[in-house]
């Protein structure tokens, strides 16, 4: 028998998240220009109406090749195969060849979307994310996930590829509903809560509705920096990144069983009381103080928050919907959980009564 | 302004192939159980009824995991998002998560399209790829390129992704009619002329299907060794690898004017006409000699390979479709030509002349 040995090696890439107020008008001055034979502008219909032509100039001021742009319509009901088809379709229709750079430019759906098209298209191009929601800069924008759902299956198929690099102008927040702002900021609690006792409060000090452009870079900043520390920690998500599943694993049943609600959640608000659910159960676990779960619960509240869910009164349906999910994934649940503010641990596995309790605390 | 430098490392990843005959009774031995919860086989209809049962059975004999086999039908029509579209749905119907381990079994379509199922199925699981063509063993076993093709434009959809092994048994190729196995063989008398003189000696001695298994095993070991080293060089197909190309260029143009005619070529009988077209050039412009042009004409002519086109006896129809079909990519044409008999140069720009003189030959 014959037995040969093939080594691959990957050159460590690296790449800049670049955060400042204004960014957009100039994007060409963070753009390998040189290097790309074409632009292709990737954006939905919730993108602010300036953002798409203010992209597209900068480019244009700059160089004559060409700025192609792709609009779908907003909704993570976008966020499928059909939509990422269309635009293979159109790169290709366009004759786009190797050297064409995706520019990503909107939230969630967006970013994921963009960067799965770009890792896919001709086994993969450059991408550049311009994330335009709080929770977009300060969570989505590092750690190379992209991907769509399959029917109901929320990011099922995707890929792992890191952008050429993250552009965050701080004032495409100012544009967003003072609520769709708002609750990306779950997101840089969460970071502070994990691993940055020091952070956390200096964060939770006031609401971001009311911070300075100075302010948010500096919250923002270091909410990236806190995300890049991990994700370099755990590229392929098998230790350490679990620490970013805190409020999570909750958070994820309020924020399906809202949709059976008048009052829908946003992701973030449903991970804030998550959050407050497993910081009780921390607490119940003797894992942290009662006086260190008061802490967190009154700089969640003060920053505006939601605290409690309304959706049910019933522990059971949370209980029910949080095991079922679990089943399906064909395993137990595994708690990432505080150990004290600006600390926690994951892989725990804790009993029935706990979960009960921090259920209970956030329905009443 | 912050700016936040990331850096995300790769370790060098390794993996072996493994050439034997009988291979397939015994893949269990090849696979690390332990890491896998579950083990889905995909395969096409071309496979001959024997392979499938016998990989099943070798795993079920070892293992109480689950293990789960996916057959489409055969055919590069086939090799599209619709197939990968089923696939993903059927793993996630049957709640296979990321450890499950992709086992892709059979020619090009089946390994390009399972490893692009292996490399997007929750952002990217483990596979192995288990080639049952020789030019599936000598070519498309190493590389990391997967892919599906996008309406008529042949694997514009991608990504590169290693397996975790390539098994190779070569008792699958004699259950191969006579001229689909010895189709491949182009692929291996290529390595040789590019970069190994005494490999393509030895490896023109005598027809692959007059060889024993021992022959060849040694011939397509040194095959892979020899791909593996290009690749290794140029992962991502910005150098190096263009060596490949070599009797691409026309090889490609006579395959597809081939599916107008009754004489429709496989994809390494064009490589082989492609390359007497592509060494007639080469003599042309001096590059090799006359001798060496004959010597390469005799050894691929004597192996049982074509060396002549019948499909049309126009250089201008020939010449055309090259243009076109570069034209398309937007950009010039770049040869891969013989420097001397196991030597290749590449990103040749030559002269309209020699490229008609190299088609004239193959047509007369």
């Amino acid at each position: 028998m014959k037995d040969i040995n093939i080594v691959v090696s990957h050159s460590p890439q690296t790449y800049s998240v670049f955060i400042e107020s204004g960014l957009l008008h100039s994007i060409f001055d963070y753009i390998e220009v040189k290097k790309y034979t074409a632009f292709y502008v990737i954006s939905d219909s919730n993108i602010s109406d300036l953002y798409v032509p203010m992209v597209k100039k900068s480019l244009q001021e700059h160089t004559e090749k060409t700025v192609r742009t792709y609009i779908f319509e907003a909704g993570e009901k976008n966020k499928h195969l059909q939509t990422v088809e269309k635009m293979w379709q159109d790169m290709a229709d366009n004759k786009l060849d190797r050297n064409v750079l995706v520019i990503a430019l909107g939230g969630g759906v967006v970013t994921d979307m963009a960067g799965f098209v770009a890792a896919t298209y001709l086994r993969g191009v450059d991408y550049i994310s311009i994330p335009t929601t709080l929770e977009g800069m300060v969570d989505a924008s590092v750690g190379g996930k992209t991907g769509i759902n399959l029917g109901h299956l929320k990011n099922y198929i995707g890929a792992f590829r890191q952008p050429k690099a993250v552009l965050i102008d701080i004032d495409t927040l100012k544009t967003l509903p003072d609520r769709a702002f708002l609750q990306g900021y779950a997101e840089v609690l969460k970071h502070g809560l994990i691993v940055d006792n020091e952070y956390f409060d200096e964060a939770s000090r006031k609401s971001p509705l009311d911070m300075s452009a100075d302010e948010l870079i500096g919250v923002i900043s270091r909410s990236v920096e806190i995300k890049a520390e991990i994700v370099q920690e755990d590229e392929k998500e098998i230790g350490a990144r679990k620490l970013l599943n805190f409020g999570h694993t909750i958070g994820h049943v309020l924020e399906s069983l809202s949709m059976n609600t008048d009052e829908l959640l946003f992701h973030g608000e449903a991970v804030s009381i998550g959050m407050i659910a497993e910081a009780k159960i921390s607490e119940k676990l003797g894992m942290i103080k009662e006086s260190e779960f008061k802490k967190i619960e009154d700089a969640i509240s003060q920053v505006g928050l939601p605290v409690r869910f309304k959706g049910t009164n019933s522990i059971d349906s949370v209980f029910d919907m949080l095991i079922t999910d679990k089943k399906n994934r064909g395993g137990k649940i595994k708690w990432t959980l505080l150990t004290r503010i600006g600390e926690a641990d994951f892989n725990i596995e804790i009993g029935e009564k706990f979960v009960r309790e921090g259920i209970d605390y956030i329905l009443t």
